[in-house]
């Protein structure tokens, strides 16, 4: 009857309450009088719990100025939230039944504010019942003011953000034992989905194999083709570990020697781009500095027009989150982001090839948080 | 890089086309100019592809009146919509690249609309700015208007839903290989995690192992704690099947003889209310009536306070959807509509037990899709 909730590992309620008191401050500084937080990843932040429902409605109360924040909850749902240090944190768990009106609770302890934001994946269902609950006050968005805390992550998010990562690398380790002629792309990414388990995940949240043709579409799954000898295979795959960071890791392989003739020049066309754009990650290098050291060297190199997505994206409690490596970005990069660097080269109907490590921004730097060989490996040759 | 979409089988182009026809019809009846319908089984319904962005909108427009639909779609995830027939459905796919703005291209379409409705489960990164890019219009909800068509399954849904409920039978059947004394509700989960998979489901959605005092607890999940003998445990379990619909019984199981004298009295009191509410099932009966057909056994009993939920849900493309066999519910059943039927009696700090089957109305009475024993089955005894 209930839907599984992302596992997550107890934070200390120092940690926690320290982000509260800044989601707190950074609403005033938006001059937003409160954040109404859904289930989900902004949640897991700030109370260590991501909760899980979806027609009834949870949510994190969190006043920018002096009223006590609240969390209200289905009373069937409390029992789920019982390793949340509400008490440490000052925060009251506020429990409604079916037939009480959970937006009018809510309402009534937010008095006439004049600006409410709700977070980014709240659904359709709350938002307008909120808008409806809320009379006149302005309803704004609270991703802008939470992500300006998630995308700074503290030494024990790179901790979990690096065991993912050496996680996935494992998966990537073992991929002869599974990616040869002759089998699907469904078989062979049925096998990952269970190492990406073995390996440590608690699931797997995408399972890419991209074979041949099929490479060429950066956002393809798998399909029932069959993988033949040449192929050129994209393997895109990730899944949160217990704590709830993710890890995404992009390797592309040979099913022996590749067909295509041109296959061994644009890899290492494409070897170059994203190697110097990791090496171009330091703070104070803006995001879309980034994607120019990749983009460009691709572009110069006359494959501009088949780079077809920006180079990266944020990662943590979120597979894709701020910041966003992308042209146009002049966001300067600062210790403890974290983010893909993953260009890709697409030949349409042909096939395709990217390359992707998360790395985290350092003091000095930037530390690759996945160590796979860059190469293209050649499996069964 | 990219999201897991839902999988799903192919369903004929006549069907989508009657679905969207019957979609469009139901909103010029609630004076709707237009449904914008988000990724999710809404989509999944009148497309045939569930689709899975967050950050970039995908979104169905779906005028009420003589409009072309149109599938906006970001060029990159394109290809994932290939296998939707949107030449047949006369659906026009428009595709957009970062940089341009979807809102605008979604409101240029539709004009100067009055009335326009999300989808429930849009995410309120893009309700904000649907409601900014469409101006004076009234933003409501189109979860009413499409849950019209979603609770009337035809008969390739209910066959879905019986291959489900055959799977996730064949899971509970195996329960004697994993749970014993000794072992954690957690390893006994991801076995259990597995065995859905392997008896048919491409995904575990949920795993509850409520052992002992958790089994008090109807939203609980799996913990550390060692199973005893002696202890009452209520598995909860489903998942989606490949065409999308989704499984969902539960069983409650006793590890050698129950502990508490009071299981066995208590037992057989919830398994009469189960089957009265069951046998209740009939086109033209009230969703409350079959609450009520279970709650009034339970509470003549003087167990009323220790049953905390509705007695079922909905079920299909959605794991809980319309519609809700709850207190106050008048809706009458008709042939076609499936839910659960799943009344529980909850001991704070002892034991709990759940029996839960899907069913379906028939033209004369009731289908049930789970067919394991009702009894408490005793394992290791």
């Amino acid at each position: 009857m209930s839907r599984r909730a992302p596992q997550t590992t107890p934070l200390a309620p120092e940690t926690l309450r320290a982000r509260l008191g800044r989601a707190r401050q950074a609403a005033a500084a938006a001059e937003t009088d409160a954040l109404l937080i859904a289930p989900g990843s902004d949640l897991s932040y700030l109370i260590g719990e991501a909760g899980g429902s979806f027609e009834r409605l949870t949510a994190l109360v969190l006043p920018a100025g002096d009223g006590t924040p609240a969390l209200v909850v289905p009373k069937l749902e409390a029992p789920g939230y019982a390793h949340v240090p509400a008490a440490e944190l000052g925060v009251e768990v506020v429990t409604w039944v079916d037939g009480e009106d959970p937006y009018r609770m809510v309402a009534d302890r937010l008095g006439k504010p004049g600006r409410v934001a709700v977070s980014d994946n709240t659904a359709a269902l709350h938002v307008l019942a909120f808008r409806d609950a809320l009379g006149s006050a302005e309803q704004t968005l609270a991703g802008p003011v939470v992500r300006e805390l998630r995308m700074r992550k503290d030494a024990a998010e790179i901790a979990a953000l690096r065991e993912a990562g050496e996680a996935i690398d494992r998966v990537h380790a073992r991929m002869g034992e599974w990616l040869r002629a002759g089998r699907t792309e469904a078989e062979v990414g049925a096998d990952i989905a269970a190492a990406i388990v073995e390996e440590g995940h608690t699931h797997p949240d995408f399972v890419i194999v991209g074979s041949g043709p099929n490479g060429a579409s950066p956002h393809h799954d798998v399909s029932d083709r069959v993988i033949e000898q040449g192929d050129v295979v994209v393997i895109d795959i990730g899944g949160p570990i217990a704590s709830g960071y993710n890890s995404d890791s992009t390797r592309t392989y040979a099913v022996g020697e590749p067909r295509d003739a041109d296959v061994a020049g644009t890899y290492a066309l494409l070897q170059r781009a994203q190697q110097a754009a990791v090496q171009a990650v330091r703070p104070g290098a803006t995001a879309e500095q980034i994607d120019a050291a990749a983009r460009d060297i691709i572009t110069s190199a006359g494959f501009g027009e088949f780079f077809i997505h920006r180079t990266g994206h944020g990662i943590g409690l979120d597979v894709h989150e701020e910041p966003y490596i992308v042209g146009g970005s002049t966001l300067p990069l600062e210790p403890g982001m974290a983010f893909s660097v993953e260009p890709g080269i697409y030949q349409p109907g042909r096939w395709g090839a990217r390359i992707e490590d998360i790395v985290v921004v350092t003091e000095t730097g930037v530390e690759p948080l996945n160590n796979r060989p860059h190469e293209l490996v050649v499996l069964g040759a």
